[in-house]
């Protein structure tokens, strides 16, 4: 920080968002610490009410040598939303959706509208937003297009930067710009709204975006949710799902220390079994769920269930969203890792963080999206053993660097943040991108 | 060019691409006019045979301070492709489909592929490649992903920049960079590879590209050709279409000289209209063909025709894919605009289209993409009547800057190149994008 004194600095910061809007220095641990439990307590903490409080306070920020962290939901579980002497903007009083266009099909939003209220709000209109992080229930609009989201839907529907038009930003010198325009169609120029999805907060502070929302599909949704003995067979059923060229809306994976965490901390009986893969399916008038359910008893599925009605569906549906909240209260340390490989190494790739776990003695829950080859390892471990965190350590590296040796990556929509800086360096070197490092 | 004498560097040339890939001058003249007829005699032309080859012409270039194009198939419409004096890389060796990956969903492809020539072989897989540019019978991969091109089919499918995975680059200080993975997600780093989509070759030279795929349709698709005596009932049309949540999978405007054009220079027998719409609809069981049906009739419809069998279907759309060429000879010049407006703007930009035709004197057939506020102007004028050509220019201002004041881009899939920079600046300012511009 400056030579100015502290309280000087307070008074700027007051100046600007008023005293009710300046967070006071004993709620300042609420922002020291995100989901993936990185820490780092900050110098101060405004809640700007408008794009001119955001641009005043980047020229405090700025006067005052002051990196600025801009805080959605602190869902983060990379450390892209906490930083030791930052200045936090909370965007949360920026949360008003400002257009809904049914004819031009996009929303309007400020950043710090949560993802389920858009859709809860855009469902009223008959359209939804696809993008569905399991932190939907809390995550804002901006933390999605910073960290570049992805969700249990994107293996139809892509990720956030499939979804973003256009986007209002205050950039480091405190000038606003808009990059990209609401429009289907946009060819003016570079291309840089997509630069900025998925920066993580290091290129700008967004304070409008215009999103494209489609419509709730009209056709019905059918879930099943079937259980394999074997690792292997789900990879299978996933290939042969790909190789007949089905399309599902949802295609998730979770391993049998998921299943009993979710049967634990749920009402929800799920079957036990090495692995269970979850499905949805939009009938479609081709016969895509039939087709996929004879894929999966041909693959040696040992348990099929058909959730007997919508409401049955949505709850096995949130319960996998919450697998991660399942998760995190058996051990008082979990490395979420994020890795994705191409979908004809999963069965390889599994077998490997089953086995990395056991050399290591450590759990590994696996869960996530395995229609898109990112299923998540979840590296469990005691934080007051430095045995077991080096353990950990060692099995978060080998997985990577395993990924990074098949043509994989080290984050398929989590992001790179603190937590993952090293191997992104060395994934890029490795697969020929050094210029893009340099670049970056 | 440098200080050495023409046949040291003729030398040079030959050196790295062999004598029989050096372009003989007397064959300069195939690589000085683009389609939109931009003009520019180069300095050399050659073929290189691999990235090897580039990397090194790229040292020479450098080395003699010569400007270099990379030729595709010369289809650009905005001057995109030619620069006099310039050495022009002629890509067409490099035509190799590497990959097709039936359970990655990716296809591994070198820049000189003819975008038809991949989807006529994604066919046998049964796959394909959605962007559609008219020109896919001849235009190449690389540059459609320069371009960042569209066609008929993005109204439900969206442009290249949603179907370019990673991207092998050679970049101007010759080294090679691989931007992206061939994944269906990829977080890490900053999203370089959609910096080089529609970068017009101002960024580098693609020499490899990971493209994404997707099934051939599984259900029936079905066509219909419907007329209209007014031009606002085509927009009433379009409004519903959106507001009835339908996603067509193309949506296509003839204006009627279009309509007279594509008659005169086809076999087809299109019925005279002041517009004909040509929409095609995935029929997904819920009901959309019919839909769409009863809101073409309730919007004033003149006359509706199915084609009996896919034949016809085909045939129409590969008309509709003609229609550049059968209207580039009705005149000497040819101005073919690309402006975006909002969708729910169509109405009065086709109107204001049609007057400014009338004050000007001007003949301005339109045909375009209507699902996206995509329809193109073509701006016919006498290009040795200096009048003629005033005329069309200020035509052409008229309608950049009609598309700025709404909201609108002056570029959906055509480019900047040389015909737009202007208007580009122009709409950068006129939307907050000041930065932007500066950035670029």
């Amino acid at each position: 920080m400056s030579k100015r004194e502290p309280e000087d600095f307070r008074s700027s910061l007051t100046d600007i968002v008023g005293s009710e809007n300046l967070v006071g220095a004993e709620k300042h641990e609420e922002y020291s610490k995100d989901m993936g439990d990185f820490e780092g307590i900050p110098t101060a903490v405004v809640k700007p009410r408008s794009e001119q409080d955001i641009i005043k306070l980047v020229e405090v920020a700025n006067r005052d040598h002051l990196p600025i962290v801009t805080w959605g939901a602190g869902s983060s579980l990379t450390g892209a939303a906490v930083l030791a002497g930052s200045l936090v903007l909370d965007m949360s009083s920026l949360n008003k959706i400002l257009k809904i266009d049914p004819v031009n099909w996009f929303v309007q939003v400020e950043p710090g509208v949560v993802l389920e209220d858009l859709n809860n709000e855009l469902e009223r209109h008959g359209f939804y937003f696809p993008p569905d992080p399991a932190s939907s229930f809390m995550c804002t609009v901006g933390g999605a297009i910073a960290e570049g989201s992805g969700g249990m839907r994107c293996v139809k529907y892509g990720t956030m930067k499939d979804w973003v038009m256009a986007l209002r930003v205050v950039l480091a010198n405190g000038q606003v710009v808009n990059l990209g325009e609401p429009l289907p169609k946009n060819r003016a120029g570079y291309d840089l709204t997509h630069l900025m999805v998925g920066s993580e907060g290091t290129l700008g502070i967004i304070v409008q975006a215009w999103l494209k929302i489609i419509p709730l599909p009209k056709v019905e949704v059918k879930m099943m949710q079937v259980s394999f003995a074997e690792l292997d067979s789900t990879q299978q059923a996933i290939q042969e799902i790909r190789k007949a060229r089905i399309t599902p809306r949802m295609l998730e994976f979770l391993g049998r220390e998921t299943v009993e965490a979710i049967n634990g901390a749920t009402d929800l009986d799920l079957p036990e079994a090495e692995a269970i893969l979850l499905i949805e399916v939009e009938e479609d008038g081709a016969g895509a769920f039939e087709q996929t359910l004879e894929i999966c008893r041909s693959s040696g599925a040992s348990d099929i269930r058909i959730p007997k009605d919508e409401e049955e569906a949505e709850r096995i549906y949130s319960a996998r969203g919450m697998a991660y909240l399942a998760l995190k209260p058996l051990a008082s340390g979990m490395h979420v890792e994020d890795v994705v490989v191409p979908i004809d190494r999963l069965a390889e790739y599994l077998q490997l963080v089953k086995s990395t776990g056991k050399r290591y003695g450590l759990k590994i829950p696996m869960v996530g999206h395995a229609g898109d080859g990112n299923v998540h390892p979840n590296i469990l471990f005691d934080k007051d053993d430095p045995e077991s965190v080096k353990a950990a350590d060692k099995a978060f590296e080998e997985i990577c660097r395993y990924a990074i040796r098949v043509g994989g990556s080290v984050t398929g929509e989590h992001g790179v943040g603190v937590q993952k800086m090293i191997f992104l360096r060395e994934q890029l070197l490795a697969h020929d991108g050094k210029e893009a490092l340099r670049l970056m």
